[in-house]
């Protein structure tokens, strides 16, 4: 299977954020490393680690059928040669709910690899109190989880 | 002021959960590297950026007054030569409480600084269900936050 190849971390989040709006779980699981301590904690969920557990959990996410929409923001990043832990702001709305947007708080962490950065952690928890979208044809919802 | 020195990320991560169970802020912010990136978010919280910020919120949890014990399991770590990611999940009680368990999931990240390793990300979060404490004398509580 032909990865892609993400030259900096900001390459992988973008690829990240990208496979999540597009539900791709194929475009998801190539951002993500093959290795077995790799994990991902969904709002409210439990620690899920490995490529397989992770794939499979994506693809429940995947399957509800929900259209997601991230706005980012306060990215802040702690840089090393070979790790990179970014923090951010996801603003999380969803088509055809009422317009309001649930803050998430992300860690992220890629790890250099020889195939490029790849996501080895994502550490997602909701984040207090919810923002009025200031964009009009986006509606969010308070409830996505 | 004298800081400890932790040689290792794991020796970081004792002092960091003992000075949490003593409720000791300096000992708490020795573990704490100088960063302005770094950044804290305790469960359910807003994240905390920056030395004088993440002191002042444990200054508050502290002041709180809460006697909590702390049984972590389930450690997974990602290590490279500057960076350090644990994960854990961390098995909280208080004194005084029915006896029951929040669980929280914790990515810690701690960083190798001229001065050791230092704690540079803290972000907990809780996970779901309780479990029922298999220790008669440690009470615990559904509802931390």
């Amino acid at each position: 299977m032909k990865k892609a190849l993400f030259a900096t971390p900001q390459d992988a989040e973008a690829a990240f954020y990208e496979a999540l709006v597009k539900r791709d779980l194929d475009a998801m699981m190539d951002v993500w490393a093959d290795d077995d301590d790799m994990y991902c904690v969904h709002p409210g969920g439990a620690r899920i680690t490995g490529v397989e557990r992770i794939r499979e959990s994506w693809r429940q996410i995947f399957a509800g059928g929900q259209d997601l929409n991230f706005r980012l923001r306060e990215q802040q990043i702690i840089h090393t040669m070979m790790l990179a832990v970014h923090s951010v702001y996801e603003d999380i709305s969803i088509a055809g709910q009422p317009r309001m947007r649930q803050p998430m708080i992300a860690t992220n962490v890629y790890q250099r690899t020889e195939r490029g950065w790849r996501m080895v952690v994502h550490h997602a928890a909701a984040a207090p109190g919810s923002v009025k979208s200031d964009v009009p044809d986006e509606p969010a919802t308070k409830t996505l989880h």
